[in-house]
């Protein structure tokens, strides 16, 4: 055997931006991770943990291969929830679901290999979310932007640039849909997209992270999907359910179908079927027949809904906790966006000197976006999170007094040219 | 809206191969799905059955995201499995796995990812097995062909045209190895393999489906891929654990890689994170915590391994009471070949017109290639499969005389511009 590697030439990847391992590295006991839920701290409803109890005593369920697309009585229940019971959709039998891992990359090329364009040339266009990008490049497409979504000065949605950006997208390109995000949009401003998406036959690729947990109501954080589909759209939406049931580790998620009549549908689900059986197979099983089982029995769905309504109070809590501590230290600048803004992820508005700084000086930890998680903050460290981050807006501010306004992570253009990687 | 659809040109996908529909739905008492152990017996092992029942009860298991590469003391000794505990390459630190979801296409993106072939035109071989080439296919790889392995008229391994076919293949070609396959090659033979490859630079990559279900002995199964590592080679090696641990659900695998040195490996390490965290984030959990608790544990490692040997003893039990009760048939050609192979999957030998026959004639279902689970052949159905079968070739002996020697499904080459779809 010779000595070379066949991997001589493999390159040392550059570690990822992720505040965990700096946050575990600290020996403070003064310690903070913005970025993470303490894991003692992870929100898991009561029903979710008492239904993995039962699941293995249950001798009906065994560990065979689930069928291609999953468990029918999940999909169903899942999708019903996103497209509710009532849509016309669903009464035509034009809407369907099938279970992914979740964000599985291969969804991206279902997706592509349910259109007619093959050269993936179509142009796609993302809110911030480089991970969704990446999906996206590894599954071939070369022409993928981000949109402008945000005013970094008035720290608001700017309906307007998103508006003319969807005007001048090429006809026929795909556009991710985040609903709802941290700052939704209005009915109104719906109106507004679907309208500007309809003339120009742009297609709705819609990103459901956490139905329930921007308002604490399904029915409201579905508003924009079900709008699109009462417009006749055809649509395609993932649905994830990490953080709505506590799941994170079981990767459990849905792709569903609108499409125009029943025949298309069946079309597209035989294609579907056909690349999931050369492929992955099929999906894993347990975080299916938890969720199934929760949105499908009155008494644990009930018992569910008020677990997240629970949840939404005591997220809407610590932003107001926050946001009124800051008030009394007299920080620089609005916090208002603090309790303008809902869910458990939220841009706290840090420059990245900031961020900097409150890991240098303060062991604490977040990304460099300044994205934090809600649930990070609680009644031992709310002060001195607080404290800290005051006085890393007063230690940078002298650097640069135009800075009175923080500056979210606002959506950058990303070229053709230009790698997520 | 218009009422045009974008999915207008999808064609309906033909339906797969699988003979359990038409189980289901004959409603004969007599049906058998030989394709299929029947849910009621799919075999899990008892120790695995009461972790799972723990599992949900033990407070220090959350439901947390796992890392990247997935729960480290799970890939560590799910690795040592296969690699053995004495390795050299262990003990340079040459070898780490990483857990992906079983069958996950983009472990294929993934090997090319870290190779420094970019333009994916090198070829990949392997044994019959439409999956895989599909798998690869998707991935982008272009050049695949199936090798030539079997001898129909011998009902053996043909050692000499494979040992050709690796002489012939273009130098770096990736070549997929099955270990141990229902009919494996012998120590001997896998010398002669391993010298091929090395004086051509081919680089093995290897499938190891069901560790210890050939053979009854862990060691014995691991054979092949020792011997690669000892000589040297570089390997990735696709180890799954659905067979062995009874877990067809948990779709649950490691992708095991052994390079020359160590620096190499953690270069190859950190481009695999990188391109996790980007696409599908993590793992799963469920079927990584109960075989690393199997895993780890001598007490229950011993009784798992009990369990494996007493299965690898009933199936080999059917497999010689089928070869008797066709001799006492007077069945043609010879049945030597149901005990010479090992494992759950055999295959038995019919042409696809008996196969048919069994069908429509006997409601036995299998698939086309004439490839049946072992396990779906019990004391209740013997007989009847026994007569079954033998009436099937008695049936279409008179039709072609010259058909005494049944043909398995023989690897057939697939050239460039054949599609596996």
């Amino acid at each position: 055997m010779g000595t070379l590697s066949v991997f001589l030439d493999v390159p040392l990847a550059p570690s990822t931006d992720i505040p965990l391992d700096a946050y575990k590295a600290d020996p403070s006991s003064l310690k903070v991770c913005l970025g993470h839920a303490d894991t003692d701290e992870v929100w898991i409803p009561p029903v979710v943990k008492r239904i993995l109890l039962q699941i293995p005593e249950d001798p009906t369920l065994n560990h065979e291969y689930l069928p291609e697309l999953g468990i029918l009585e999940f999909t169903t229940a899942a999708m019903k929830l996103v497209i509710g019971k009532e849509s016309r959709a669903l009464l035509d039998n034009r809407v369907m679901a099938l279970t992914y891992t979740k964000l599985h990359p291969k969804y991206s090329d279902l997706l592509f290999s349910i259109t007619t364009k093959e050269d993936k040339n179509t142009q796609i266009f993302f809110l911030f979310s480089e991970n969704l990008g990446c999906i996206f490049q590894v599954a071939g497409f070369t022409d993928i932007r981000t949109y402008r979504y945000w005013n970094p000065e008035r720290l608001t949605v700017d309906t307007v640039s998103f508006l003319m950006e969807l005007q001048s997208a090429p006809k026929g390109s795909i556009v991710f849909l985040h609903a709802p995000e941290e700052i939704s949009l209005t009915p109104k401003q719906w109106k507004q997209v679907s309208t500007v998406m309809a003339e120009r036959h742009l297609f709705p690729f819609f990103d459901v992270p956490a139905q329930g947990l921007a308002s604490g109501n399904l029915d409201r954080d579905a508003w924009a999907v079900r709008h699109f589909v009462d417009r006749g759209f055809e649509i395609l939406c993932a649905q994830s359910f990490s953080r709505i049931f506590g799941l994170y580790d079981e990767r459990i998620g849905n792709l569903i179908v609108v499409t125009k009549n029943n025949q298309t549908l069946i079309k597209i689900l035989s294609q579907l079927a056909k690349q999931i059986s050369v492929t992955w197979l099929g999906p894993t099983s347990l975080g299916a027949r938890v969720i199934s089982m929760v949105l499908t029995s009155p008494a644990l769905l009930y018992e569910w809904k008020q677990s997240l309504k629970a949840l939404v109070k005591r997220i809407m809590l610590v932003r107001e906790k926050l946001k009124e501590k800051l008030r009394i230290l007299g920080t620089p600048g609005s916090w208002e966006h603090l309790t303008a803004q809902s869910g458990v992820y939220s841009f706290i508005g840090l420059l990245p000197s900031q961020v900097e700084f409150l890991a240098k000086e303060k062991h604490i930890y977040l990304l460099s976006n300044g994205q934090i998680n809600i649930c990070s903050i609680n009644a031992k460290n709310l002060d001195y999170v607080a404290q800290s981050i005051h006085e890393a807006i007063m230690s940078t501010s002298h650097q640069d007094q135009s800075v009175t306004v923080r500056i979210y992570s606002s959506p950058t253009h990303v070229s053709k040219s230009e790698s997520f990687y």
